[in-house]
C-alpha cells in the first residue's frame, strides 16, 4: 500500500492538479523527493514523469555516456533481451544516421529513467533499474552504410562446426540491441520504444530474452549459476582492469570501430532430461569443476587455479583431459574472451521435454585471435557437448560509446 | 565475489571434504549459517544442500502447508509460470494419487528451499525466493478420479464472449500449477522438477510465463503497473480480511474443495501499437483513472472511491460510463473477484507488431456468480476491448492446502 507520504508526493508532482497537492508540495513533496534519494538529473527535470514512488534498485542508473557502451563491463543485471533487425532495402547511410540519432537520444533517456522523446507510456520509464541499451552491426549494416571495406575481418558468420545444428531464426542480423535490467516491465518499454523507432528502418529478425538470478536472490558478485546447475562465469577477467581493458576493447583499427567490441550471440539448447540422467560424478567430470562451489576438481574453492597435471591414486588426471575447463582453457592467456551469459527457459514440450538452455554471450577485442581457438578445441572434444547444441550464432560488431550531444555510430555514419 | 567467509562455509557444507573446510567447520561455518538467518529447518538438514552463500531474497520462504494452499493470498511474487496438463488416457484415482502425493512431496521441499526427492541438480533448489506451487484441477481431472458427481458448476469453459477469439492452445487443460517466486531461476528448477514428477501421468498442454516489476524496484504492497501503463490491481481485497475470505475461498460443498478457491486464468493480448495512438486524455478516460497516479478520475489519490456521479461543467460524467472502471465496477459486493494478474511479453513480431499482454488471473469462490456478471458487462461495453483480445481461457478448482503429512488432493483421491 502506497503511504501518505507517497500519494502526497504523487499529487505534488502532477503539478498542482489537486488542492493536497497544492498544500504539501513544499513540505513532504520535496522532502519525500530527497528522502528516498531520487537522482538529481531526475528531480529537477521538469515536464518528464520523473519522481515516482519507487524504490532504489527501481531508481538505480547506469551512465550512457562514455569511451564504451555500457552493458558490457557493466555488472550484469538480471535480464537481458537481445533484438536483431534486418534493414530494409532502400535503407542507406542517411537513414541509418537519422535511426542511430533517434536510438542514442532515446536510449540516454530511457537509461536515466526519463521516457522516450515520443513516450507514449511515460510511467513505464520511471524505473529503469539499472536500464542498459548496447548497439552492435552487422556486415549488412556496414554495406548500407557504403563501409564494407572498413569491415573487421572477423565481422562474418562464425566457421561450421561439427556440433552446430543452427536455425537462421535464431541467428546473423544487420544490427543488434543488448538491452539489459534488473527489472523486466523496464526491458518490455525500452524494447517497445526501441523497435518503434526502428520501423522506418528494419524489420525484427529475432528476439532473445534471458534471465539469471533476479537482484537480491544472490550476493553481488556472486558468479552465477547456469541451469544446468554450474558457476559459470568463474575465470571472467574483472571489468577495469587491464587484462580486462585488454581482452574486450578494440584499441586499433578504423575509427568508427575503436572503443568498441565484438559480440558473439550463440543459442544453445540444454538437453536438460538426459543431463539428467548422468550422475553427480560424471556430472563434475565432465564440467571439470564441483557443481555446489565451482572449485575446479582438486581444488577448494571457486577462485582456486586448476591443477591439470594433479593425478589421482591411480594415476589418472584429477580434471579429466575431456572435460570442458580443461579444453576451454586456453594455453595462450590472449585467447581468453570475456563472458556476459544468460539462462532461456522456453518451458517443457507437450512431452514434458525441457526447453531450457542458454545464451552464449561474449565480448572480445578479435573474434578470430580469441572466440574461434577456444570454440575450435570445444568441437574436436568437450564431453559437454553431449548435452548441449547450438542452435543460434550471430556476430556483431560493437559500437564505441558516444559523448554527451554526440550519437552512436558518428564515426562511421556522419 | 564470494568472500573468504562464503568460501569456507561452502567447504564445511560440503562436509569435510578439504582440509580447511574440516578446520573451518566448527567455527566459521555454523557462525556463518547463523549470521546469515538461515533458516533452522535447513540450517539442520543433514543431506540437503542448503546453506548457500545466498541473499535475504534467496532465501526466503512462504510456508508451504495451511488451511489454504499458498501463492493466492501470498503477497504477488515477481514471477508466475502455469503449466496445465493433460492426463494420460489410463490415468485413474490412484494414479492421481500417487501424482499428488509426489508433488506435495517435492512442493513442500522446493517451496522451504530443499532440493526435490530426486533432485538432479540440488543447488538450484537453494534459493526458494518466496516460491510457491499451487494446484488446480478441471474437469477431466474429476472425472479420472471418479468424481464428477462432486464437480462444482461452475467448472467448465466459461461462456463464449463476443470479444474472445480463443485458441486451444492457451485454453482450459486437466490440470495446472501455478508457479511463483521472485527469482526466475528458482520458478524454471520447480517447474522442471514437477514436469519430470507428472510425465508417467501427463502431457503438458500450455505452458504461460508472466512478470511484474521485479523486486526491489517498487515498494512492497505497491499497486503493480501493466504494460499498458495502468496501476492494475487497486480495488483487490486486502488478504486476510474477511472480505478477502469471502471472495476467494470456499466454504460450503463437497469435502475436497473446502478451503479451495477457483481460478480464472485469460491470456489477454494487448494491442500496443493501436493503444499507442490514444492520447494520454483517452487512454484515462478509457480506464476512468490517471496513468500516473491511479487516482480515478475526479479524485485526488488511488485509492480514493469513485464518484461516479461527478459530472464537469458541461454536463458530462466526469468518469465515462463506457470507462473500463465504470463497467468493471459491480453494485453489488459479492461480484467482487481478487485479482493476482501478470504481464507477459512475447517480443515483438517481424513487423514490429508488439507482442506484449496480460495473464488475466482471479482467485473467487463462485465463478457463476462473482466472475461472470463482471465480465457479461465487460463484454457488452467497455471501451477497453478496443484494445484488448483475449486469445486464451482456463478454469480450475483449486484445491484446499493440506497439513504436514497431509497431501493435496486427499480428500477427492483418498
Amino acid at each position: 500500500m502506497p503511504t501518505t507520504t507517497d500519494r502526497d508526493r504523487s499529487a505534488a508532482a502532477r503539478g498542482g492538479l489537486s488542492r493536497r497537492g497544492l498544500l504539501t508540495a513544499g513540505a513532504s513533496g520535496l522532502v519525500g523527493a530527497s528522502a528516498v534519494g531520487v537522482p538529481m538529473a531526475l528531480a529537477s527535470s521538469g515536464t518528464d514523469t520523473a519522481a515516482g514512488p519507487d524504490d532504489a534498485l527501481g531508481r538505480a542508473t547506469v551512465p550512457f555516456h562514455g569511451v564504451h557502451q555500457a552493458g558490457i563491463a557493466t555488472p550484469a543485471q538480471a535480464f537481458a533481451t537481445f533484438i536483431a533487425f534486418d534493414l530494409a532495402p532502400d535503407v542507406d547511410r542517411d537513414a541509418l544516421g537519422r535511426w542511430m540519432r533517434l536510438w542514442t537520444g532515446n536510449a540516454e533517456r530511457l537509461t536515466q529513467g526519463r521516457p522516450a522523446l515520443a513516450d507514449t507510456d511515460p510511467e513505464l520509464a520511471r524505473a529503469p533499474s539499472q536500464l542498459t541499451i548496447t548497439v552492435g552491426v552487422g556486415p549488412g549494416f556496414l554495406a548500407a552504410a557504403g563501409r564494407e571495406d572498413e569491415a573487421p575481418p572477423w565481422l562474418r558468420p562464425l566457421p561450421e562446426f561439427t556440433i552446430d545444428r543452427l536455425e537462421s531464426a535464431w541467428s546473423d542480423g544487420d544490427l543488434v540491441v543488448q538491452i539489459c535490467a534488473d527489472d523486466p516491465v523496464a526491458i518490455s518499454h525500452a524494447s517497445r520504444m526501441l523497435t518503434k523507432d526502428a520501423r522506418a528502418f528494419a524489420g525484427v529478425r529475432w528476439v532473445q530474452a534471458g534471465f539469471r538470478h533476479a537482484s537480491g536472490v544472490t550476493p553481488p558478485g556472486a558468479t552465477p549459476r547456469n541451469l544446468m546447475g554450474q558457476l559459470d562465469g568463474t575465470t571472467n577477467a574483472e571489468p577495469g582492469t587491464e587484462e580486462f581493458d585488454h581482452q574486450v576493447w578494440i584499441d586499433d583499427g578504423p575509427d568508427w570501430l575503436r572503443g568498441g567490441s565484438s559480440l558473439v550471440l550463440r543459442r544453445i539448447r540444454i538437453e536438460m532430461d538426459t543431463w539428467d540422467m548422468v550422475g553427480r560424478q560424471g556430472k563434475e567430470e565432465t564440467i571439470g569443476r564441483r557443481l555446489d562451489d565451482g572449485a575446479p576438481l582438486g581444488g577448494e574453492a571457486e577462485h582456486d587455479e586448476p591443477d591439470f597435471d594433479a593425478v589421482n591414486e591411480i594415476g589418472l588426471t584429477v580434471i579429466p583431459d575431456w572435460s570442458h575447463i580443461r579444453r576451454a582453457r586456453p594455453d595462450d592467456p590472449r585467447q581468453r574472451v570475456f563472458r556476459r551469459s544468460y539462462n532461456y527457459d522456453d518451458g517443457p514440450a507437450a512431452d514434458g521435454e525441457s526447453g531450457a538452455g542458454m545464451l552464449f554471450v561474449s565480448y572480445q577485442a578479435d573474434i578470430d585471435a580469441q572466440f574461434i581457438p577456444i570454440q575450435r578445441r570445444l568441437d574436436e572434444l568437450d564431453l559437454l557437448n553431449e548435452w548441449t547444441t547450438p542452435i543460434g550464432s550471430a556476430v556483431f560488431a560493437i559500437l564505441p560509446g558516444c559523448r554527451p550531444g554526440g550519437w552512436l555510430g558518428e564515426a562511421l555514419l556522419d
